[in-house]
């Protein structure tokens, strides 16, 4: 089946995700799961914009270099930010206030400190000013009403700051999403176990679990190894319950201990895709078995990340209630593996993981080495038929989080 | 004092923080405090790369189309991945094997099961084959002492992958830095406080607090509010014990009810810088108070983030032993803003806060507005006399952590 074909078949299967009450200070990361708005206008009354005189703007209407306006200030403490004291000012009077000082009943101007000349108790405006100024009006900053926070953000340190602002102390959050990840292999071992021959430790899992916390925000269950034994698959999906997703690695191949493919009819798995044409990953499969999807990934280290990725970046905009996926994609060059040689382009999409970095001010993606580990961030997906020539350029998906 | 200059002089008191062991289902987003080598190879023993029968090469040297070579099929199970059956094959033998079964003594290669005829218990070879033609070689992935995860990394999905593969369960990982954030302010409430009249709800310190955490990997302490008194002030801050850093928002001007430049005077604190030439934070200040890093914001909901971004990639550089800078960095357009005025270049640095997003596969900064509070995930410094420009761009500073 057509790779992203199957991406937008799973996608009908998914379903938005409930909400629960989030404090400000567990929020960070969180998708938001209704759109926010102000509660109340930031700030709430008129301020003043810097330290000054509040007057009265039709005080000044006359007022010029030659025939300054004299204004008697009010005798009383300066207005400073927060204070209670609002005397009202009478018409020819000011009163002295500070930034962010709240704007007295009988002003609807604030002069500079440095634009007047201060002398017994009086000031002396030279230029007219008009109502309004050097004042931050109710509402200027945030206003009450206004859309704060969209549905299906994930939640950055300036959105809770914006929230703490209009005085929000929680929020409402998508729940996190329960992903369930086993892997299957006669071979595998957790790592603390006994290593011995035809052993290896299992990686593929912790890859996808961090992904599934860092990148999708879900809780995981790490639901350890199982033997290529159908029984003790099946015993072990049954026995999972109120999860959103279950992960499987391994078992997806044709070979004599693949037991995927049988277990699904046993079991009735109602199947969404199968076959696709993007390598790695031909035999991953995806379905329905007790009304939980069920994605099942080939065995290996990494042949399933891209296929979690992609799968998860479409199932997420259901659960989030979002448009776009979570993971940043940027231009890049791709630089060519040391020994200069492509790859054979085929009927399929082929995906390559490998890692973004910046040079000279321009993201390059380097392919990862066949056969030598190196740091992974991202990966790229070519079309069929196409390949990757000298001065490639394509879309790398980043494995981070995004710029919500 | 020269922003720059400032920066490097902080770096100076900063100390590499202690280490800890973590599980490896903790280590996502901590970063690494030792680098680690592989302690074993992977895969530990050559293994078969496809399904096919495992031969030694020197039976199939004379091997051609019209005189294939017949190799005897051992009577066992076939060889799969993780199983221990390990025939010892003789000369002019051969063996069953599977995609990732452990090549069984006396063989040197595997050729693929479509290469070759099976017939009667034998298989007929029709070309030489080399020995190591179809083995993952021991080592072959990660070898044995080969760095896999660098001092100062953040730990990756990909990072902790490679782990469990060499079979680490737990791994070193600096301890998470302690920040105390503590907001001045006599017109300063916390959410879920009553607002009237001159008091406004803090959001600044969410901010921090975020970036805090979700950039700097730090635990934070909410320190709250206290008032524009210095008695306040100084209770507080003795009160704090075991922080890496102090950070405080508010009382850094020069107004009546700014307490910070008095306090740092009675209280000894050593000045580090003040007086930066960057816009918004002039007047930010850091110093040492009881072996403790104080940094002394200006207040406002977002005066300081700039400032406290570039002092924290400062200090965590030291606190990590990292070479770069947590945020990661990207070339930008900068749109202007509707009204298209760019602003007065003068002889300070200018920062602003803003929102980087695609456009047409290009990244462009949208400056935050002068009055409204729209999303901010990162922001740009302008270098004194310079100016935005149609067409103008730069380097944008992203609020979140990097493509370690």
């Amino acid at each position: 089946m057509d790779f992203y074909k199957a991406l937008s078949t799973v996608k009908s299967f998914a379903e938005e995700l409930e909400k629960e009450w989030v404090s400000l200070d567990r929020a960070p990361g969180r998708v938001c799961g209704s759109t926010i708005r102000a509660s109340l206008s930031v700030p709430s009354s008129p301020l003043s914009r810097w330290d000054g005189f509040a007057v009265g703007s039709i005080d000044t209407a006359t007022a010029s270099v030659s025939r300054p306006v004299a204004l008697e200030i009010v005798q009383s403490e300066p207005i400073t930010a927060g204070s209670y004291t609002e005397p009202e000012v009478a018409p020819g009077r000011c009163a002295k206030i500070m930034t962010g000082g709240l704007i007295p009943p009988g002003c609807d101007a604030v002069v500079r400190y440095e634009d007047v000349t201060e002398r017994e108790g009086r000031i002396f405006v030279r230029s007219p000013v008009s109502a309004g100024d050097g004042i931050i009006k109710t509402g200027q900053l945030i206003r009450k009403g206004q859309i704060i926070t969209r549905k299906g953000t994930v939640i950055s340190p300036y959105n809770l700051c914006i929230l703490a602002e209009t005085g929000a102390a929680t929020l409402p959050a998508f729940r996190k999403p329960r992903i369930g990840i086993l892997a299957i292999g006669d071979e595998l071992l957790l790592p603390g176990e006994r290593l011995d021959g035809p052993k290896r430790y299992a990686g593929g899992q912790y890859f996808l679990a961090g992904l599934a916390e860092k990148v999708f925000g879900a809780f995981v269950l790490n639901l350890g190894i199982v033997r290529d034994s159908p029984e003790e698959i099946e015993k072990t999906v049954k026995s999972v319950k109120c999860i959103d997703l279950l992960v499987t690695t391994g078992g997806t191949g044709k070979g004599t201990k693949d037991h995927i493919d049988a277990l699904w009819k046993t079991l009735n798995v109602k199947e969404l895709f199968s076959g696709l044409n993007i390598k790695p990953g031909k035999s991953s499969r995806c379905g329905i078995f007790n009304d939980t999807l069920w994605l099942a990934l080939p065995g290996g280290a990494m042949g399933g990340v891209v296929i979690f990725t992609e799968v998860l970046n479409e199932i997420a905009k259901i659960w989030y209630d979002r448009r776009e996926v979570l993971t940043p994609r940027i231009r890049v060059e791709v630089s060519l593996t040391p020994d200069g040689n492509g790859f054979e382009p085929g009927s399929n999409y082929l995906s390559f993981l490998g890692f973004v970095e910046r040079k000279d001010g321009e993201f390059m993606f380097r392919l990862q080495d066949d056969n030598i580990y190196r740091s992974v961030n991202a990966y790229i997906i070519v079309p069929p038929g196409e390949n990757i020539v000298p001065g490639y350029t394509t879309e790398a998906t980043l494995l981070m989080s995004g710029w919500d």
